[in-house]
């Protein structure tokens, strides 16, 4: 299962009840939160999430409105006794940021803070069944976009044909590799016979603020499930270049270009009360567009 | 004209809706910020108070539920656009922790903000009309509350009796310093007799973090208005000790040992969902208490 909950959708200021960004990744059973804009601790006590359950924290950029949220975050964890480490990926600057913070308020934490300073492009996390990479954006100060694959499962074995075809449940763990299974008299029980295929895995690209960047396109191809930023509708092109972001349609136009199955659009600018022209202009290029609105839960 | 409106009430965990510590102090038509939880300047806006106003910034110290706002704060009003000059006065720690996070954003902001380290007890603003002095608390951590008092204004000429008695204008100056007026004919004028005295100058205390500390009750001495935290109900004097903050019979006793006019108690702990019984307790000791609830401005 992957899912993206929406906690904040707005760019820098917050208005008409939107927050600046944050949103909640379940990979199966694990929760990641990616960016922390300010008052992320009340959308999520709002959305009844829970936070012990967050062991991964991805910060894109150091724009306040990322990760004002963070310290205030990071504090009610001690305050609730949180004593599992938390995992903060975050760029380098941050770290000091932090560690004045708690400095300056002797506060000393009751779990573990691992920082991992973002660098270059790569895997930040990675288990036997997903992994979590970067890639770099294009914005006016350093940022990273952050990827969510599933990792191709192996086959399961189906009990019922396997005991029907003679396969002793010692070779099952071989079963799951793909090997084909031998009988005593020599008959070869094809692997396709006695498994079933595991699930698709599924793939989500998180693209933090961005500008239009064509370089994009090969980072997210073919993910299941897109967010790309949509600060403005397509009518200021010039304004989202000025300022390293994209429009309607430039969101639309990269998630064509890569192929994905879907698109979730945000980082709203605060000029705009009503949302439904985002959607109506980026499915005008990409008619597999959703808004991402605060409080709901896309499903990859 | 002096009052208070509250922006959060709470303690440290954001709960049952109620916010961080933050607080706006309305003297006359200068507006001061005091404290600036997270959230803060959504807050702001929901109780459509006008930023642009705010000129002073008081951060008592540097717990986050009393400061975690301000980056945002600072932030949004260069977004906005902000020229005048705004003064923050903070502990020392603040100005590097927010030098280190404009610097991390590559923001420079369109406006002067003038830092000034909280050092010792004294007074920070001060003009004709009022000045603003600071004293420290007893905190796990530097703490500082603050005091707004309007200065005494000089007494006010009655123009129509000042006429009557043959006073010239050119010496209404020297009235209102409280001369008397000697006629050309050797008639001495009172100056009670041509002029008015003017109302009675206002005060305000705001005594932040601070556990129970009679040392306070001269610093805050006959007040008209004193906020007096009151984390926890009575039952809990232990705790309150043991964290450096008080319970509701504490604020109270202190009201009435310094004699203040009226007593505001707020920063309550999270484990509260009902707030009566805070005020039923302080109102046992001091009969002249109300509860500091968001939204609201009390008038000294």
């Amino acid at each position: 299962m992957l899912a993206v909950t929406i906690l904040g959708n707005n760019s820098a200021l917050p208005a008409y009840d939107r927050h600046p960004t944050s949103q909640l990744v379940t990979l199966d059973d694990h929760l990641f939160l990616v960016d922390c804009g300010e008052g992320t601790q009340v959308q999520l006590s709002k959305y009844r999430i829970r936070w012990g359950r967050i062991n991964h924290i991805f910060i894109s950029h150091l724009h306040g409105d990322h990760y004002f949220g963070l310290p205030g975050f990071i504090n009610s964890m001690g305050l609730l006794h949180r004593e599992n480490d938390l995992h903060l990926f975050a760029p380098a600057p941050l770290q000091e940021i932090l560690n004045l913070q708690l400095k300056a308020a002797a506060t000393v934490l009751p779990y573990a803070l691992h920082f991992h300073p973002l660098e270059g492009e790569g895997v930040l996390v990675k288990t036997d069944r997903f992994k979590v990479t970067s890639f770099a954006t294009k914005h006016r100060i350093p940022c990273w976009g952050f990827r969510f694959d599933q990792v191709k499962a192996p086959r399961r074995v189906n009990p019922e044909k396997a005991i029907q075809h003679g396969v002793p449940s010692s070779f099952y763990d071989r079963l799951k590799q793909g090997e084909d299974y031998e009988t005593k008299t020599g008959e070869l029980i094809k692997n396709e016979l006695v498994t079933d295929a595991a699930p698709k895995p599924q793939s989500y690209a998180y693209s933090a603020d961005t500008l239009y960047d064509e370089e994009l396109i090969e980072k997210v191809q073919g993910v299941d499930m897109l967010y790309h930023e949509t600060t403005y509708l397509k009518d200021l092109n010039d304004r989202a270049a000025s300022r390293f972001h994209s429009t309607t349609t430039q969101a639309a136009c990269i998630a064509k270009k890569a192929n994905v199955g879907r698109l979730l659009i945000g980082h709203f600018s605060s000029k705009y009360d009503k949302l439904d022209v985002f959607r109506d202009e980026a499915c005008e290029v990409f008619p597999n567009t959703d808004l991402a609105l605060e409080g709901v839960t896309y499903k990859v």
